[in-house]
């Protein structure tokens, strides 16, 4: 862990990742979760290293680069979280 | 494995399971099936139970129930498989 990590991710050093699971009501909100990070992940020009899903869950991995977790990925990890607040349940 | 499996995927029997991994040259076409698979288990009300990807793969895990996998399992199966079949490298 890290006093510089992002509210709400589990931050993991080796190798360098954040990691959140997003769980919502309803598939319809879990699909539209999945447009909002695709459209965040356009928009930054990053994605996460792997997004893992059902029907009413989200698990999402953004891996760090050489130096770790920077502001990139937490910048990504920011906007995720965003995207998810009208829907997250848990 | 069964005789009765679907083409293309390894099926597993505790539990239940198909699977298979979906390779994409860019993440526009990984994009572009995920958004077919969405339709796919929109049309047919049933979805896999797991989807986990990246900017170029796709593993998919449709669970069987409790008599194992079944038609509707592997009708979801297959229609997944020709939904990929324009953007599949590997």
């Amino acid at each position: 862990m890290s006093d510089t990590t992002v509210e709400g991710w589990t931050e993991q050093a080796r190798p360098p990742a954040l990691f959140r699971r997003f769980a919502f009501e309803r598939y319809a909100d879990t699909r539209a979760f999945l447009d909002r990070v695709a459209a965040v992940q356009e928009e930054l020009g990053i994605a996460p290293q792997n997004i893992s899903f059902g029907t009413t869950y989200v698990n999402v991995t953004i891996a760090g680069g050489e130096g770790g977790v920077g502001e990139a990925e937490r910048e990504l990890a920011r906007r995720i979280a965003a995207a998810a607040a009208a829907g997250v349940t848990a």
